[in-house]
């Protein structure tokens, strides 16, 4: 995964063949990322499943998240957030075709419960 | 420390008496915070020197971030992101009076050598 660029607005490709992931900090127990879409969606049917947590911030763009047991799409803009514990199933519905959408996204060991 | 509204970038007060900070995520080895600046800066001559890394990120307005072996302030806008490790002196040497500076600040243990 390539290095974040210095700005992490700065110079976003208006189209992209894929999602752009750009590594911005790594540690054992601690992942941060920059994920650029350009009209992205997960596979019809797909459903993220992770074994930790994330959470997502819009810093860009549009973009409609869906949580498994939720019966609508979150409608997200830049500065809205969401925490997805391990094991919250989860896809992206959506994201604007007619501008990047840059998320940030954290990923670190699930919460202890107690 | 008052938990974090849904969108980090929306209701922001015009002015406030000191800088606002917010709790996003807290865990053992992990904190994420935002913090909102309306015009402040470190008092001076004060220096942040902290036994842990820090990654900000500025979400909105302005600021200028002082290393204390750089020679000159760095000019932040948003997208703009900086890591300090362990032990980086440093101080806010300006935030716009103009419109509120929003940073997004993750606080993680020191990368481990080697």
């Amino acid at each position: 995964m390539p290095p974040a660029p210095a700005n992490l607005l700065a110079g976003l490709p208006p189209s992209l063949p894929e999602e752009m992931l750009s590594e911005i900090l790594s540690r054992p127990d601690l992942r941060i990322e920059r994920i650029v879409s350009t009209g992205h969606a997960s596979p019809p049917g797909f459903w993220y499943d992770q074994p930790w947590d994330e959470w997502v911030l819009v810093l860009a763009g549009a973009a409609r998240l869906r949580l498994a047991d939720e019966a609508e799409d979150r409608a997200l803009t830049p500065g809205d957030h969401v925490l997805l514990p391990a094991g919250t199933r989860h896809r992206v519905a959506w994201t604007s075709p007619d501008e990047p959408t840059v998320w940030l996204a954290v990923h670190c060991p699930p919460r202890r419960d107690g």
